[in-house]
């Protein structure tokens, strides 16, 4: 049967906020701005940058993604944990419930996010028509194959199954860079 | 066939020196304070710390291993590679030619290291009688299992045999945290 190739995107360290968190950090008001859409629609990169502290170390200028969501929510490495000297589990986007702890700094404020850090759980976006056509459904767990001098093969990756997704395989940068992944590089799906 | 089991360790970033090295970087008639002993027979953790710095940033507090070899070393993570702003290839200890250019510094001087900083490619260290026992030969490539969360499948793993070696998988913390490492973790070797 005829293998899915899928394009690999690795996630750099990023936060989403709610509308009110968005006020807290950057004043009354205040708007996200978009710098350029992403490759899932809807999804922007936007102008805002804040500061993440954590116990043993900040990082700063981390980008904020747009739109606002329910949860404010941050997405970093377990690199990135260990540096700000965090402990945070590896769960999928919207599952922060007894996640990491972090503080955020923007311009105008802070939060001391009590849960809601998070390392990303590894994941692929895919249409309806090509989840149909691999035989791979919404939350089941596949591998993929990456090549190169680096390469390895992700087991426990999950599926997620939308209309409003493109095709894409989604990693942080750790994994990037455990898989030697430079530029468009192409993963081969393997169903479990 | 019956599957070696292997512990992984992770190798934190860490620099090697020449004795010259070592006299430039912490004065004349240095010498290197043994901290603790490494897995590796005769490998041992010094007192010594030494700075970093590339293009667009700096490490502090990167330790010196022991003893003193042939040639000075640095070997980093592909992220560390990023935040210093540098390009590094992926190689074996040892291979060096034409790697990574970085900026080492010591309390009594530094040096502008030209070729050295590498990112340590995976491998295993097996003695002569593992090796034999399991069919891996020196050299080769394997490929070896992760359990966990982050489960994967490491390929590209080189066996490097010796009788002064124990068993032991030896990967960068990237790949550490891309596999979910923490505590005490076996991966088991597959021969490709």
């Amino acid at each position: 049967m005829e293998q899915l190739s899928i394009l690999i995107e690795g996630s750099a360290r990023h936060v989403h906020v709610t509308c009110e968190a968005l006020e807290t950090l950057f004043g009354k008001g205040a708007e996200l701005h978009n710098v350029r859409e992403l490759s899932q629609p809807g999804q922007y990169l936007t102008e805002e940058r804040v500061r993440l502290e954590g116990p043993k170390g900040a990082i700063d200028r981390v980008s904020i993604l747009g739109p606002e969501r329910p949860a404010t929510q941050v997405e970093i490495s377990l690199t990135d944990a260990r540096s700000l000297g965090i402990t945070i589990p590896v769960r999928e986007s919207g599952d922060v419930k007894g996640s990491g702890a972090v503080k955020i700094i923007g311009p105008a404020g802070s939060i001391e996010l009590t849960e809601g850090a998070i390392a990303a759980k590894r994941h692929l976006h895919l249409t309806p028509e090509t989840a149909e056509k691999y035989g791979f459904k919404d939350k089941s767990s596949v591998s993929v194959t990456v090549p190169g001098e680096r390469s390895l093969v992700f087991n426990e990756v999950v599926c997620r199954v939308s209309a409003s997704f493109e095709n894409r395989m989604h990693i942080d940068t750790d994994e990037i860079n455990a898989a030697g992944i430079s530029g468009e590089v192409f993963g081969t799906v393997v169903n479990c």
